[in-house]
C-alpha cells in the first residue's frame, strides 16, 4: 500500500497535486450552472461541487472560488438572485468541458448549447440538458479555510421528462445519462450496482437489484 | 416536460420529496466516514456529501446534521480531532449501507468491516475500503438555512494501492471500484465516457478516449 502524507501532497509538483486532491474524494456530481447578466448576457459554466443539503425546504450547495473564474456565475447570482442547475448527460460533455474556458462572450454559443426560458424565470436553462432546476439564492457562506464560500440555493422548478422520475420519488439517473465527474476532466456513465431498503438494525441489507 | 414548482415540492407526501430531492443533484460520492470516541469506541457512518474544497492546502468537506444521526461521527471528530475518509467500492455496498442502522454499539462490528490503523493515527481505517484518507479537523461552519454544518477537513494521509495513481496524478476511480451513489439508498458503478484536456478558448475538447 502506498502511504502519502500532508508533507508529500505539500511537495508534489503542481498539477499532479491538482489532479490527485480532485480525484481523492470520489465520483463527484457534474452540472452547468447558467446564469444571465442585467444587462442580459447569459453564462455557463461546469460546476462538480453541488451538493444535496437538505430536503424541505429543498436546498442545494456548491462551492465558489469568488476571486478567480467562473466569476461572472458569482456575479450574476448576487445582481439578478437566480441561477439553474442543469445535468450533463453523456451527449454533452464535450460541451460542457469547453465552458471551463476563458471565453470572453456567452459561454453558451461558444459552447454550442443553446438557452431556454421558462415563464416568470429570467435565467436560462440549458436546452440540451434533461434534468434542470430554477434556483433562488438564498445566503452565501464564506469557507475562511482557504477563502471559498459556500453559495445556498433553494428549488423553485424541476424541469425533466416524467419518465425519468420513479413512483417513489427517485430520479432514475442511469437512464437520463447524467454523469459523475472525477478529478478535474473525467466524465463517467454509471450503471446501478446495488438498491437497499432504508437500513434497520437486524435486518442485513438485500440488494434488490440482484 | 413535467414542471415541478416549490410549491408543488412543499405539498409532496415526505418519502416521495426526500427521493426527489436526493436524487435531483446528480451522482454524489460515496463514502464511510470512521471516528473513534475518547474511550476508543469506533464509528461508522456511510456519506454521501463530502466535497472536494481545495487542493492546497487540500481541503474536503462534508455537511452533517449535528441534532440528528450520525451524531456520533460529529462527537467523536470534535473530541479527537481527527477522522477517516473511506471510499466505497462494489464489494462493500450492502456492509456500507448497513451503518445507516441506528446500531447501538460500533458499526465496525455490526456491518462486518474490519478496523485498520496506521502509525501515529488514532482514527480507525475502513480495512475493506481500497483509498482511504486520513483527515484533520479544521472547522466546522453553520449553515443557517436548514441548522446543518458543513465539517472543513486537511487531508494528512492518502492510503491506497499504487496501481490506483496514473502518471498524472489522477485516481482512476473506476479501476478502485469507487460507487457513486443517488438517492438515498443507490449504488452505481462507473466506465469512463470522456476525458478532455484542460479547456481553452478556440480548442474545441476532443475525447482522448475515443
Amino acid at each position: 500500500m502506498e502511504h502519502i502524507t500532508l508533507k508529500d501532497i505539500e511537495q508534489m509538483e503542481k498539477i499532479f497535486r491538482l489532479n490527485l486532491i480532485n480525484s481523492v474524494t470520489g465520483f463527484k456530481s457534474a452540472n452547468l450552472i447558467a446564469t444571465s447578466s442585467e444587462e442580459g448576457i447569459t453564462n455557463v459554466a461546469v460546476f462538480s461541487s453541488i451538493t444535496h443539503l437538505g430536503s424541505n425546504p429543498p436546498f442545494i450547495g456548491f462551492v465558489l472560488r469568488p476571486t478567480t473564474v467562473p466569476r461572472h456565475t458569482y456575479k450574476n447570482i448576487k445582481d439578478t438572485g437566480i441561477y439553474t442547475i442543469n445535468h450533463i448527460h453523456q451527449g454533452i460533455t464535450d460541451k460542457a468541458h469547453y465552458s471551463s474556458a476563458k471565453h470572453e462572450n456567452s459561454e453558451f454559443e461558444a459552447c454550442q448549447l443553446n438557452e431556454e426560458y421558462i415563464e416568470g424565470f429570467a435565467a436560462p436553462f440549458v436546452k440540451e440538458s434533461h434534468i434542470k432546476l430554477g434556483m433562488s439564492f438564498q445566503e452565501e457562506i464564506p469557507i475562511p479555510s482557504n477563502d471559498t464560500l459556500l453559495i445556498v440555493g433553494k428549488v423553485e422548478h424541476i424541469v425533466l421528462d416524467k419518465k425519468y422520475i420513479a413512483k417513489d420519488g427517485q430520479i432514475d439517473l442511469d437512464l437520463a445519462e447524467t454523469v459523475a465527474i472525477s478529478g478535474l476532466n473525467n466524465y463517467h456513465k454509471t450503471a446501478i450496482q446495488g438498491s437497499y431498503a432504508y437500513a434497520r438494525v437486524g435486518d442485513f441489507p438485500k440488494n434488490v437489484r440482484n
